[in-house]
């Protein structure tokens, strides 16, 4: 056990020196261990890449002061090692093009409320967009994220101002569950008028969080905590955004990780509306006009997964099967270009490259989808 | 000058004998002559696949009563030997999949107007939409059709309540032109309610139609309209359908002419917008919220037609040039992708690819576009 503990601490001291996503230390500590690379960083045993990250908070070790602060506000850590570490749900980072110092998984969760997060993300759908939402976008994030909700899906967001707040308030008043992924600590409420609503959410669903307890908000802590509310989702919706919206970072993110990006349309006289016109567009996001949209667009994903360890010999039958053995080699492919030649359904085709990037048979560049060279053996 | 009437003469009698498309009518046209093909009609000396379609009015003959029809009402008869015949327009026909005894070029045109149907439709796009229009819609056509006039573009539409009144209306409104496809023949107004917007067009613009004067709107006349309205535009465009909207079907014939098709979003609460949401969701079209975004996806197309005639050599220089350098033989190619590897704006890329079609050199097969048996020498 002293072992397991040990593993404990150099999780949360390196959660604190690095305070978000550090694709370096993730590396390292996939190669030496996590409690070899707490001890490198603490002693700054460690290459270039790594000195700048950790050389300002290295000395800092509060280990057990952040614990009591998590247990204190009813809340715990999830670290990669207890079983309700959404495993899978990171999958999609490891695949991601390098370097890239944020695209990685977070090292641990800080989360507060009683649901398991491996379970509550188990099928799950993030439902954001703009703060400054009108009555029309409240009303259909009300009947989205309800009707989601109501059919067992986890409801992800932000707990914003606007489209967030309405998309955790649906799920509860749904009788379902929602995850409210926070850019501070769990023991902090932002916005601060939120703080009931969180409280609500901690009573059933999970508030997350990858910052340390006491973390502020900071301005680009929101950037990084889009991208575990895409990574914690089969899909991201958005529901209103404006031409600037940070929700186009949200689903940029859910493309890089192989989700389904997904947009509500409105009247094009209407400026929330301008920023999910536009990724609809330009062919970020795909238009959806209600929950069963969403459903389909979403596909059999997590059943797929599920059955497939990323260690084992993976899956390729079923669509997958279908949809690997249509791709040539060396030439890239467009999702519809796989429907038409496969003649499956686009969901179908959408559900089964992700199951094939999970399982690092394929992978999605710039002008398509390609064999991975583990696709090609 | 005989023979020219004799010719004109020949178009009017198998316009009245076929009442709409008869693609084997028009190869037979194509293979010995306009005169030639009118007195083998006559005459039924056709092959098997031409009797049916002409021997019920074969000996039906009244070109100088339907001459003098039209001109009593103010029209006259445009036919592919007139100058104000819109040749480059029907080019789209002659790469249709063959057998679509619906897929050929009108014979001729009846038109009612002043101004030249060439000229008109030089640049021009369809502006249709839902007959029960509601007030957001109204609005967004008023917008969307009366900003494409005051720049310039001819607005096309088909005369029916709701979307197309609109658009007309706008058109009339910002000084600009605008042309009316009937399915009924130009003497008639259908709607009965529309006769003074119909007479209002036909004082700038042109009320145009295939069907000879007199002829009543029937069911089958408005599907066969829609390909007119599309063939005469650069682009189609829906502001807002209902789930079984007619604006549907002209959206696939902008599809098989190589038009782009768009449609204007609403609210997901607004059944008259189901059908654009589906349009859009299905890839069958584009998303545009305003004028601007109309112009985009209109490309250069009319000017580079212009200047390269389909009987001589086709310019392949400038993007059209690009795009197809980009296009291995045999292999089928989507725009994004083609956009991915030119490094050319979608937009652009679907200009170019239309003018490549028009000059024969490439051909859209069902996962995506590829170079004709010409455009591989």
């Amino acid at each position: 056990m002293r072992a397991d503990e040990d593993r404990r601490a150099a999780w949360v001291y390196l959660s604190r020196v690095v305070l978000g996503p550090c694709a370096p230390l993730s590396a390292l500590i996939e190669s030496v261990g996590v409690v070899e690379a707490a001890r490198a960083v603490r002693e700054c045993e460690l290459p270039e890449a790594l000195r700048g990250p950790t050389v300002q908070r290295r000395e800092i070790d509060c280990v057990e002061s952040d614990l009591e602060a998590v247990w204190r506000c009813g809340g715990r850590v999830v670290t990669p090692d207890d079983p309700e570490w959404p495993a899978w749900r990171m999958l999609g980072f490891t695949t991601l093009p390098r370097p890239d110092p944020d695209g990685a998984a977070p090292l641990v969760l800080w989360v507060r409320g009683p649901g398991s997060l491996a379970d509550l993300t188990e099928r799950a759908v993030a439902v954001v967009g703009a703060r400054c939402s009108t009555g029309y976008g409240d009303r259909v994030t009300g009947e989205i994220a309800g009707d989601l909700a109501a059919r067992g899906l986890t409801v992800v967001s932000g707990a914003a101002f606007g489209i967030d707040a309405m998309a955790h308030r649906a799920a509860l008043a749904a009788g379902g569950s929602t995850v409210a992924v926070l850019a501070c600590g769990v023991d902090r409420a932002y916005p601060a008028q939120h703080e009931r609503l969180l409280a609500e959410i901690a009573e059933t669903g999970l508030v997350v969080s990858e910052y340390p307890p006491g973390t502020p908000a900071r301005k680009h802590q929101f950037l990084e905590r889009n991208r575990v509310i895409a990574a914690l989702s089969d899909g991201v919706v958005v529901i209103e955004a404006g031409i600037r919206s940070g929700a186009r970072n949200t689903v940029k993110w859910a493309r890089r990780l192989g989700r389904p990006a997904l947009a509500t349309p409105g009247p094009v006289t209407s400026a929330a509306s301008v920023g999910c016109h536009r990724m609809i567009r330009d062919e970020e996001a795909l238009l959806i006009a209600d929950a069963e949209n969403v459903i389909d667009e979403l596909g059999p994903l997590r059943l797929s997964v599920a059955s497939a360890p990323a260690v084992e010999e993976p899956v390729v039958s079923g669509d997958p099967g279908t949809v690997l053995a249509a791709m040539p080699e060396r030439v890239d492919h467009l999702p519809v270009e796989l429907a038409a030649r496969t003649g499956l359904q686009l969901p179908a085709v959408r559900a089964a490259l992700t199951t094939l990037e999970f399982a690092g048979l394929v992978e999605e560049g710039r002008s398509g989808w390609r064999r991975t060279p583990r696709g090609r053996s």
